[in-house]
């Protein structure tokens, strides 16, 4: 069957062009917003990801393979067979009761001690908690505050609501709170409204970068005394193979951090739920807004995770994940000692998924996509992890979803990509 | 252990006092948006509507016992088993290739026989479409039309993003294309900028009136004219059970509708899986949101719904509904022409799960909520369905998740009720 637009372009020529300028008027349809709204990096080498030839050290896929798997089918059968009249229905706006109990004792591991259920709302997945937020706290103009790196998807998010993103110089010990003051006075200066601080302190994406404990409580003195609120996403916290655990900012701060957590990397992200965990006084319109996004969050995968953790130890699942991330993070280290040209530097992160390699100064990484794809590599150029994609000399590896003996090879493919990339840097 | 705030209070009360300032600052921070985000009557009810001594007509659930529970148990252990590894991972932002071509033949069944795989998103529940609508199209204070009345949770969503909702006249036949033609004259003439008309042509919520076969283009082509877009939301069209189908405003318009549906009233609300079917020159902005929103939608969630197409006669499941809920609709008119009292009328649906009871004019019925509940029977007020809670003299039944003997009772109670308040009407 011909489309109607085939149609129209075949048939009487007036009417198809008549038809063509009532399409095009469609534009003037668009929101402002809507031309904020860009595809990710990471999702753009996506499909290059499933290249077999290729090594992707690109997408932050955890690795599921050790899983239980036979008991979480069997977990799922149980109860569609037996509770489906709960686990397929609608639920709460705000989340079963029962996994909002068990989120704060997954919190409690990382230092939340006096989380409340009542001040919890579960969300598709940990971005749409950061939707939300957005859409609670950002009018078109307002300015917020994050790490330079940060996650991409968040700057996605925040772009979609107009808000300006603004990165924050960080060291290898994380945010500098000396820089974040100084910004918030420039800033002000200048008239902003800024309403929050995005931050990853633990294994921040893309840099695997810790922000150090002594700088956490200072960070959010200087927020609460600017009337800035801190956004804490913390997916990767329990992820730690080396060092000293250290608490979220949210430990002893309950009234001035929003703490965002997630079950995509401690267990499986195509189940899609994360949560917020809000202060009491912010709380509601937070779940007003989370409920007119979406209902409520998907019943049957809430039940289903709290199945697993009461009837699998979750605890020594991520002790597994842990052991593995390591080796993983060990190879790809190894890796880069060896293969590395003189020029590059690297993170070494304690825990996570990201390592990320500085180039010298001048060089675009972006520019370097396609030579390391002839190459047989696949990675994220800097540029996607700070806001209006400029142009950046470092990149992201990731080394969660790939076995350590390709990890190698991917960096044993990348080294002379970036070693020629250096020499002619050098040559202009 | 104290909370934060008691060591606040009872502590120096200087400091208490600071605290409280600081947090009393925060209400600065809310976007203007969440200021126009409110708690959903349904949801004001949901938990009413939970005790056994109540009969509860005000939850759309749909009822869910005579779903193929263990073969839907099986299934989803066998993916989570042997498909692992996809069914628990991260997946395409636009939802699962094999899905997209399977709603495609759900579409079809309802004379939508051109749609593509490339055109379509799939959402957290259509919900979630209505939202990235609303991301992708309005500014604060452009205007969306609906029906008069509409579903409650598409105006809790327009009413996030600022939009101004006009409601436009409906009759037994559904929305009155002359009506429509005035009230867009009149807001253009005051400067509207019209974005879109929400429609839910087949078993209006909460009317539980169709659009007249011989409605649907004028409808369409009038907004075409008018450069408005068209958002059909559809999850009750397969849910029939007297007169003849009749075909979406999709069916002939591929570019000029945008088209939502849902698998939570033909399969499952609890997987919260819907999906929006998108003219192609708005396509890539409106999947971009989407991802925006959340990544991904849940990719086991997805996975079961293909399987269940594909290992189980759905188009017989559906047949079952029809039956099921043709009865309980039966049941209620049943019920009500025998208790009704002179003065109130109703709606008699050819499909989906709700009746439309209108009183003398001058009785609000929110007022009669709480004598419902007295009485022993719950319902949701009129002014839940349209912008801006005017008080209405009409409520909604919905006989979706009860059965017949409760439906009969139900109304057996709300009966006198209605007849006290007509006669305190007919006193004033």
């Amino acid at each position: 069957m011909k489309s109607q637009l085939e149609a129209d372009m075949s048939g009487e020529s007036e009417l198809a062009l008549a038809r063509a300028e009532s399409l095009s008027r469609h534009e003037t349809l668009f929101s402002e917003r809507a031309s904020h709204i860009k595809q990710s990096a990471v999702r753009d080498v996506f499909e290059l990801s499933l290249d077999p030839t290729l090594v992707s050290l690109a997408g932050g896929n955890p690795y599921l393979q050790s899983l239980p798997l036979a008991k979480l089918g069997e977990m799922a059968n149980r109860l569609i067979v037996e509770e489906g009249m709960s686990a397929l229905q609608y639920g709460s706006g705000q989340g079963t009761e029962e996994l909002r109990a068990q989120i704060c004792e997954v919190m409690a591991e990382e230092g939340i001690t006096d989380a409340h259920p009542d001040n919890i709302v579960i969300t598709t997945g940990s971005q749409s908690a950061q939707d939300v937020a957005c859409k609670v706290f950002c009018n078109p103009g307002d300015t917020v505050l994050c790490e330079d790196p940060t996650y991409v998807g968040a700057l996605n998010t925040f772009e979609a609501y107009q808000a300006k993103v603004e990165p924050i110089a960080t060291d290898e010990h994380g945010l500098i709170p000396s820089a974040l003051t100084e910004r918030i006075a420039e800033l002000r200066q200048a008239g902003a409204n800024i309403k929050f601080l995005y931050t990853i302190p633990n294994f921040n994406n893309p840099s695997g970068i810790t922000l150090a404990a002594e700088r956490r409580q200072e960070i959010v003195d200087i927020c609460a005394a600017e009337n800035i609120l801190v956004l804490e996403d913390n997916p990767y916290g329990m992820l730690r193979y080396s060092g000293e655990p250290i608490k979220p900012l949210r430990a002893g701060n309950p009234n001035h951090v929003i703490y965002m957590g997630s079950f995509s990397k401690i267990l499986a992200p195509g189940l899609r739920i994360g949560w917020a965990l809000v202060p009491e006084h912010l709380f509601r319109r937070f779940y007003l807004a989370a409920e007119a996004v979406s209902l409520c969050p998907a019943t049957l995968n809430q039940m289903l995770i709290s199945e697993y953790l009461k009837g699998h130890d979750w605890r020594g699942q991520i002790d597994e994940y842990r052991a593995l991330y390591s080796a993983r993070c060990e190879a790809m280290l190894e890796a880069l000692d060896e293969h590395m040209p003189e020029g590059v530097q690297y993170t070494r992160p304690e825990g996570g998924f990201f390592i990320w390699v500085t180039l010298p100064e001048g060089i675009d990484t972006y520019s370097l996509l396609a030579k390391g794809i002839e190459a047989g590599v696949v990675f994220i150029p800097g540029a996607a992890f700070s806001p209006h994609d400029a142009p950046s000399h470092r990149l992201r590896l990731a080394f969660s979803a790939v076995p350590e003996e390709k990890i190698r090879e991917g960096v044993r493919r990348l080294a002379p990509v970036l070693e020629r990339a250096i020499a002619e840097n050098d040559a202009r």
